[in-house]
């Protein structure tokens, strides 16, 4: 069994890598961290998780934690996560962060957006995106993976098949994202409130938000030429998902059926992405609680515009299953191991 | 007091109607209609109303109502609606129409997008379509107003400064809207039932919702010339609200300031627009139950892509609010009369 | 026009005293007091309250805003409120304190509940427990309301009628009540926030909620003699209304009819409290916004049990708007000025 | 594998039925069926249940499938279930019911309650209430297994110990329970639409709801005597979930601390019931999605009362948990197969 340590285990990505592995065959949790919680039971929290009674929250102390697991989930804020994620990389351990720390590939954009310095840039050089459709086969030889953001996930995915087959060419991309609250973290916030949240929606830091980088990088690599976009996130009155409804002029003449083909041959083999057929659109709900992105698609011939949707679970694909996938991946262990629950629906 | 009749009243727009005008100072109800509930009591359907315990549906039969009232308020589904509102309108009574029937000028356009023909056109030619901010003075003078739809109102509104100011040519318009639930109507349906739609988000009708050709009349005439525009609806799962988010490529050098003073400007005297400060966004809750229309305004600088994002309650604003609104206008009657009330808050 | 000044206006309850202020024809606000956001202006907390864009909070000194108004509405919390009350009061001002501070009589009972002693037991004596249905008349002739709690209203209305016809007789008396969200008030808490409240249902405090002496204190008065109950408040993930179920034995051969026209009788005159037809039951989304109580009736003849259903909104008639309702009363307005508008629905 | 067939797969429990079976280590899906949906796949009806792409519903043709499986799960409408279950039964199957036509053990009080006679008198004597923690033995050796009614097992699981340690009578137990929307099954239906449910809440059935004499029936054969209750249910904004607050009085002098090892005791080896701590108190966010059974306690001294709190999902525990609970015993497999997921928390 690999022994697994979650570093930042409080808050709803590590409840969810609690949830996940409590049922991966060839897993042990042995130990979990929280600065605020240290001392209380997993169950104090998560009181759902019942098979982690025993299981207590202690603080992040990185010496006396190394030796506990050989793989390290690191489910800290961005800027906390740079130096234990260096830590533990250094010291040979196989380490997932879930944190933005080590996605961004160049430290002068990372300090734009995250307003702080990356101080450890030889591990960052080394940090595989981990994004399973994109970089399995690096993901595969890595001992530190970036794990991909939430809204990030569900963009790259939904562009990645129509960039590659030039079916548009990264320019003028719309990306108009939603995202249910579970997104914005376990924390205590009027903001938050049931109060303010339910029955409201609204959008919020439009065109600044800290993904937006993420996405760029990636479609840029994709694309092989600088691409921006324009990215809007929206806060959704619901606990989970993310649907994402993305917007590209077509770059050359084709039709819904060469649209759905390319989608469809390029996630052939994916055991967590599922097109739909053509005129079929997602909802969250269907993939609640589940590792799965779907895909709709439609083809504007008024505007010659390609809309492309996906629907995520913002804490399972876009972040804590993500994490177990490629965790799989990196110990060749079966790639869906942990991450077969169908969605609860209702 | 004006004697009004309200032809439909079973259905949210209705209740709603109802709701707004029980506290309206000029206006009696004089009867209600509803083929399917004839016979029960308003506060059968809408238990809340208890005005209207002693008003009774009664089936539509248009001789029989004619003499009941001076103005009627047309809440019938599309293609219903055509005939009677013809009838009322020959029959030198005002006529607000709050179905799609009359808002297309051109039948054409309507039978292409509703499957059915118009068989008014005379009367067709003498509507106008009834968005106050645009087209009030008309409104002033003609008896019969086409209520505009609920995504119209919220995607013209957002739109309207900047085409009239030129800061956007009305190429690559994008409109993403996302509409609560009472949009969909009241009725027995398993697609719109609370464990359905709860906890769910989802597109539907992309680029094919009935919806626009009618924003599309608009901004072409605002604009002068013909404008297409990609519009996608989405089911929210709240009761009420609509939030739009637009884009446009800017077509001339401007600035932030610029445009929130545009937009300010254009607005200033309108009673239930409210422009918001620069990097301020709506939220559909704090309009809920209003005839409000809230705009928030981001220019992308790093794209040149100027992001609208209005928010309307689809019922009051979007429906039955602006349809009194119109009354108003019609009779002369203070603009905001029955239409004060603040936002339900939470 | 009456000066009407709010001490705690940044919560719930003070929010919805400015939104039925508001449209109340003979009152205007003349200033709100918060400590944490005093020079923000009303907007700036309640968006969609436009109407308050130039009222600023201020810090609630007592001596600068004597002079403001001739009647205090008091939102702040328990034990704060004490002495801002005991002030006003005794500089000749008229006063409706919405906390608990003067609601129960036994001072002792007061300190037991609430942990803290009172003060001002001569302004204390003076207090008169602002239910309408109760204490009309002395409401009308003081200067010094205590306006009752959320639970304690929707359970006195519903016990009222039965104890005083002598259908039950006071013992065994079970209340279950259910609040919304917005009865916990408007706070950051992680309890609180959307993911722990949304798709969740939980009792809290049974047996030891501090409504339970004001509840027990009421129903004693009305009886004659000592009655303890048991009540079990629970947290609905709406934002407002509480349900309450009552569960009495009855105390004499009764039947539906003979209960049905108790309760009607007893509140015929009432404006506010609506007996619903035998076999109806209450539905909070109906009051929903409003300031009525509905009462839905069962007699389970197999347990010989009175079964009572009470539905009320609880910043409305279960606070701000009960308030009004009270101030209407003092000051000889109309009893239901301000409290007209009917419910939000859906 | 064990061949299973579900009779009734196109609603809320048949799907969770599926869902729960998708991981179950012993068991395969022969075949569902629907009469409403015959020849349409699975995940037409369940989107997100890709593992059934290829399962189609079929009519239910009780000859064309007796040998395609060897336990029946009957999810049909209450008295459509009688005839087939009697023949599946008949014909050497093992079946498990999860109608409520083999629950009543006298078919006067099923056709009293149900308003159908009971036609198969002889398969009904062969019937065990599938509750385990009751019947656990006798399940075991049965081969017709009548599944319990949701509201009947979280009420059921809660009275339980306390009745068979006599620490109450059976006098006066008023049970109050509060359900999810997906109890009330997956229809087309105005009443269930997401507008009328969502920020409503009301109660339904009060003393009439046909779950009453299933109830009565269990804690009768319990406690040796008969008992009848107090039971209301009402309607939550939730997709799941069935909150039961009971109350009864003692009926001997006893402390906290009895009672919690009374109820701790009584439910040592289950592997789906769980005890708090006393204080600590249920929510149904905390079962989502799983099989188990929360019980929080309070003894209300002042009233000499106890409260008894239960918490599950009625989709699993309530439904379809159990049935696959049930089979596992039946069948001599882990008890726990198919059931270890552990709850969707947020």
């Amino acid at each position: 069994m690999l022994r697994t340590l979650i570093c930042g285990g409080s808050g709803y990505a590590g409840g969810e890598l609690l949830r996940i592995l409590s049922t991966h065959p060839e897993v042990i949790i042995t130990g979990v961290t929280s600065e605020k919680s240290a001392g209380k039971s997993v169950t104090a929290l998560f009181p759902g998780l019942y098979k982690y009674a025993s299981l207590k929250y202690e603080p992040l102390r990185k010496e006396q934690i190394l030796h506990k697991a050989d793989l390290f989930f690191m489910a800290l804020p961005h800027a906390e996560s740079q130096e234990a994620v260096d830590y533990f990389y250094r010291n040979k351990k196989k380490v997932i962060d879930l944190s933005a720390d080590y996605r961004l590939r160049d430290p002068e954009v990372y300090e734009a957006w995250y307003k702080v310095p990356h101080r450890f840039r030889s591990s960052l050089n080394k940090a595989v995106y981990g994004l399973p459709e994109l970089y399995r086969s690096k993901i595969k030889r890595s001992r530190l993976v970036a794990n991909p953001g939430c809204y990030p996930t569900g963009a790259i995915l939904g562009l990645l098949p129509a960039l590659k087959k030039r079916l548009i060419d990264g320019a003028s991309i719309i990306i108009d994202s939603k995202s249910g609250t579970s997104g914005a973290g376990r924390k205590a916030d009027v903001a938050l409130s049931f109060c303010e949240v339910n029955e409201g929606f609204k959008a919020y830091a439009i065109g600044t938000h800290r993904h937006t980088p993420e996405i760029e990088q990636e479609l840029s690599l994709i694309s092989g030429k600088e691409i921006k976009v324009n990215f809007t996130p929206h806060l959704l009155p619901t606990d989970r998902g993310i649907l994402s409804t993305i917007y590209s002029p077509i770059s050359r003449k084709t039709n819904a059926d060469e649209i759905v083909k390319a989608y469809e041959s390029f996630y052939k083999k994916e055991p967590f992405v599922r097109v739909l057929k053509y005129g079929l659109y997602p909802n969250i709900k269907n993939v609640r609680g589940t590792n799965f992105c779907e895909i709709g698609l439609k083809l504007n011939e008024r505007t010659n515009t390609l809309v492309i949707v996906t629907a995520i679970d913002n804490l399972v694909k876009g972040a804590s299953g993500q994490a177990v996938h490629n965790m799989n991946i990196m110990m060749g262990f079966n790639e869906t191991a942990g991450l077969v629950l169908p969605a609860l629906i209702p």
